[in-house]
């Protein structure tokens, strides 16, 4: 049985851990709304049930992993992490909150608007040049020279564990789901839904969604190994990874049923279909889910399906120019 | 006393037409949510609850105006209207729910989106050319003709104590609220929302807000008597209307307590920040509240205030135009 299978592997993350990431989680994350919408139903065929993370602190499901991690350390813990996206400031905001230090490690190049907005946490920000110095390095010294707990974007059980929490409250409030879609980058947050959708509700299919150009995910499953591929041009900067990480790949091959790709002119027509029609504003990573059920690639027809909007991150000029290109 | 003078003046809506607009609609039209926000907060200095009406049914509050008048007509009663904007979806939609026909007369060089919208609700569409006839004459004599009855957008108690239960939704939610700030067309958003508030909350400060070219309730109220201005150049398409309404502004002229009106630039700005900070998309004629806010002209410091958030009914294309001009 596939299943005993499963519970026999030892995953690096498992339900338990979810349900305590949401208890964690209780009062401190925004337990976000989940819509519908009758045109999304008749255009594709389903029952459809969106959970908005948009609308979560830090405008993205990423606070839920930070935060999980971080209030798990002994109290005072410094901090460290290193992105240019939505993990850093779920970083800076959640350590904020427990009362630590963080560092966060970003180019010299990064939006002055993602820079101040992580110093606007109380975090320090520490630049190195993307092109001739190696983040991971530069993140590693400093840990060890300040003596600083680094939080990984996906690459860390509780960091999985408390992205599942947003599937866990979409099955709470959805009844039961026949599908579940999900975005997938370095596999954090898919690895946590899986965990939270198999654990709840068996036989529930889960499905992955990469922009074709970062299908990194799709080639390790189809290899049944981690395949690294060159760092993927996409409009869908959350989930520009050239491998899936090696504990997310554990749990992504026992419990992901599929993985679909989508393109990015597919990202933008879902971007705008969720601003004209549900008037939710959603960044290009957040919107691959809704792309996909768009273009027809996963069959919802007749069923109840879930889909994670991871984030909502998108400066109104990058969607002015998104929107605006003849693709789009 | 004023509130004496006010309670003996025989107004054309009270609360209690409120209120059973509110029975009439409920389970029908969308309680919509109350957003609040750290960072409006923070910037404004009170603290804000936004209400999102732009999740109503149609994308604008208009729907419960338009389903309160025809839901209250003899069951069967054909109906007829005449807007280029958000009206005539919701009174195509209302008629539809109720099991009535519609016809909306539209100028000939609608966009074709509205159009079609508005057929999509089963709606009958009459063209007119808005260079050389007149919609009114059209209208009324399609409802002579053919037995219709006429659902005006604003000039009607129907539709102001229907537009009132926004208001009366987020009193019931936020609590006990110092100010209200509503957007002013024709009248009938802050008529209704004028009596919903100073109905349950006596002291509650009512303010409207206009674009400023289209500032004629401003004008009229400080004449005392009803002024016609140009129909007015702004990009809040709403709020472009060269007069207050009769009704409307015979309860507007007593409920209201100052009127303030914005800048399109301080509408773009609002939009901007709706848009990137709470990840709403809410249309210009919609974001008049917070731009009055953000630009200071409305005094919240340390209070409590309720702004509604009329309609959130803008292309993405459109919104890329507005943000991406050298005054965005």
């Amino acid at each position: 049985m596939q299943r005993t299978e499963r519970a026999q592997k030892r995953l690096p993350v498992g339900l338990d851990d979810v349900l305590e990431a949401a208890r964690r989680l209780d009062g401190v994350a925004i337990r976000t709304p989940v819509f519908t919408s009758r045109t999304l139903d008749e255009r594709v065929g389903g029952r459809i049930f969106l959970k908005a993370e948009n609308f979560q602190r830090g405008g993205a499901f990423k606070f839920r992993g930070a935060y999980n991690k971080i209030s798990s350390l002994r109290p005072g813990t410094g901090v460290a992490s290193y992105s240019s996206g939505n993990h850093a400031q779920a970083v800076a905001l959640a350590a904020s909150l427990v009362g630590s230090s963080a560092v966060i490690v970003m180019p010299r190049d990064a939006p002055e608007q993602k820079v101040e907005a992580t110093r606007g946490y109380g975090a320090e920000v520490v630049f190195y040049d993307r092109y001739s110095e190696d983040r991971d390095e530069i993140g590693r010294r400093l840990a060890v020279e300040r003596g600083l707990t680094l939080v990984p974007p996906y690459e860390d059980p509780f960091v999985m564990a408390g992205q599942g929490t947003a599937s866990l409250e979409l099955l709470e409030e959805a009844g039961p789901l026949e599908a579940l879609v999900v975005p997938v980058g370095g596999g954090g947050l898919i690895a946590g839904s899986a965990t939270a959708a198999k654990g709840t509700q068996g036989g529930i299919e889960v499905i992955g969604v990469e922009p074709e150009a970062g299908d990194d995910t799709r080639r390790s499953l189809a290899a049944g190994h981690r395949v690294k591929i060159a760092v993927p041009r996409t409009i869908a900067d959350g989930l520009q990874v050239d491998a899936p990480g090696e504990l997310t790949f554990e749990v992504t091959r026992l419990l992901v049923d599929q993985i679909v790709a989508v393109s990015d002119e597919q990202i933008v027509q879902a971007m705008v279909f969720l601003f004209e029609r549900m008037k939710l504003v959603v960044e290009p990573s957040g919107a691959v889910g809704v792309a996909a059920l768009l273009a027809g690639l996963v069959d919802v027809s007749g069923r109840r399906v879930g889909v994670i909007l991871s984030g909502g991150n998108v400066a109104a000029r990058r969607f002015a120019e998104l929107v605006s290109e003849p693709s789009g």
